[in-house]
């Protein structure tokens, strides 16, 4: 344990700027994390809108525009490295859940080495915990996230690269860090994602590129066991791209063609 | 928006602590609100082992001695107030939400002034939002509490001084900062928070008293439509003690003199 801050709140007022923080407090703020290839931000138009609906839904007043010049300007700096933008509400201006729309957000740019690519064998898990349904931060990339957290500690007893989850309903929702990608009886379906998880911005991408492609990829209610099932798996986050699943819980998977060629395509779009 | 602080990760490793904590970038710690009254923290006992449960649950190693000798000493130099108490598990040793379980826990207390008691019209609404289920997090006080900030800006619409909550399958859970006690056909109960809410330290107290008064008050599964049948409700939290709601939505209640007895007993308690 560290050294106990101890802080004077109203009257004899704190200097102290991030221990008042609602971020810290309870959670509350939303971020991003991004590819820099050739110094620029992978996807950003995805970015941004998925931030901006997270502002929106949260109520939290940014000014993107001059956001997104200084993380384009952070990741310039550093051709190929990724970016984790956190937006938060900003400090407490009144004790309490409750914002009192006086907060002014606070926004932090960490770049870091872009970590090596998952290993060959992409294996998964289906874990135990199941994720609590609140349609109300469904999709949004906020601070809440607890819950991935200890379903990471759960995956840290496997040998796997991921660990799949359900929501309390029994129904497939994603990975810890990424979303997933089902086929089954030949047909490419993903889970919706209006009750828990986060809309990650590479499904967006394999989604708008199949229908480009000509194929159809279909959000669905998928109901945890369509695991048993399928022939075929495959995770995306920006930073797997879209990737295909070797084993789950041992069970080996097809590698589809089809997901392989459009894996390559991705990677090839000057995005 | 405030400035932007952009920091590099690894390698040439940031000085600035607070942006790398685990609690701003995924909530992933624990707090406790409690009273002081005559320089000592009122319930001492339950919230030491509320906050122990937390640390269990979520795995955060705490020097929790030498933490609570130090709260004790900053509630001393304040006889009448609040504090709070914030327990992060501390900065990030790795990215990611894996914790390494190198981790560090932070602490910070914060000590403010008592809020006035809530006024004479404790009037409740019932809200729309509905609170997700998990019971890995359900009872204890950890920090993401977006659900609550959600919660706290509907009711900011009504005139009412708590909105109460309802989880994803229709149960009642709590207020949006209080537990929730309800009387229906003669009997009080109060409702389970195994799946979501936060098991409150005056909802604890207000269930030993009633004991120890020989009178039963039970946990129960109460269906959200319990509001609107029940005779009398009332909210409990450190601040209001044991408090009679007058109106639900409109609706008069009774205040029951059972409970109002309970409520100035409890007041009482030297403890």
């Amino acid at each position: 344990m560290k050294e106990l801050l101890a802080i004077q709140v109203d009257g004899r007022t704190s200097t102290e700027q991030w221990p008042l923080d609602r971020g810290l407090q309870f959670g509350d703020g939303l971020f991003e994390t991004m590819m820099v290839r050739n110094g620029r931000i992978r996807f950003l138009a995805l970015h941004q809108s998925r931030l901006a609906e997270g502002c929106r839904r949260l109520d939290i007043g940014l000014d993107a525009a001059r956001l997104w010049r200084q993380a384009a300007q952070f990741a310039a700096d550093e051709p190929e490295c990724m970016l984790k933008l956190l937006v938060t509400r900003g400090g407490a201006t009144a004790r309490g859940y409750r914002p009192s729309g006086e907060e002014s957000a606070r926004c932090v740019l960490y770049r870091f080495a872009a970590p090596a690519a998952p290993a060959q064998d992409a294996k998964v898990v289906r874990l135990d915990l199941r994720l609590g349904e609140n349609p109300w931060l469904a999709g949004i990339k906020h601070c809440n996230r607890l819950e991935m957290v200890l379903a990471a500690r759960q995956l840290r007893r496997h040998d796997a690269l991921e660990g799949l989850l359900a929501d309390s309903s029994g129904r497939l929702v994603s990975g810890t860090l990424s979303n997933v990608f089902v086929r089954h009886g030949g047909k490419w379906m993903t889970p919706e994602l209006d009750r828990c998880g986060i809309a990650g911005v590479m499904r967006a991408v394999v989604m708008r590129e199949a229908t480009a492609a000509g194929h159809s990829v279909t959000t669905a209610e998928l109901p945890y066991t369509v695991l048993d099932q399928c022939e075929a798996l495959c995770l995306t986050n920006v930073r797997f791209g879209l990737l295909g699943v070797t084993h789950i819980d041992g069970r080996p998977l097809v590698q589809d063609d089809w997901a392989t060629r459009l894996s390559s395509r991705i990677g090839e779009l000057d995005e």
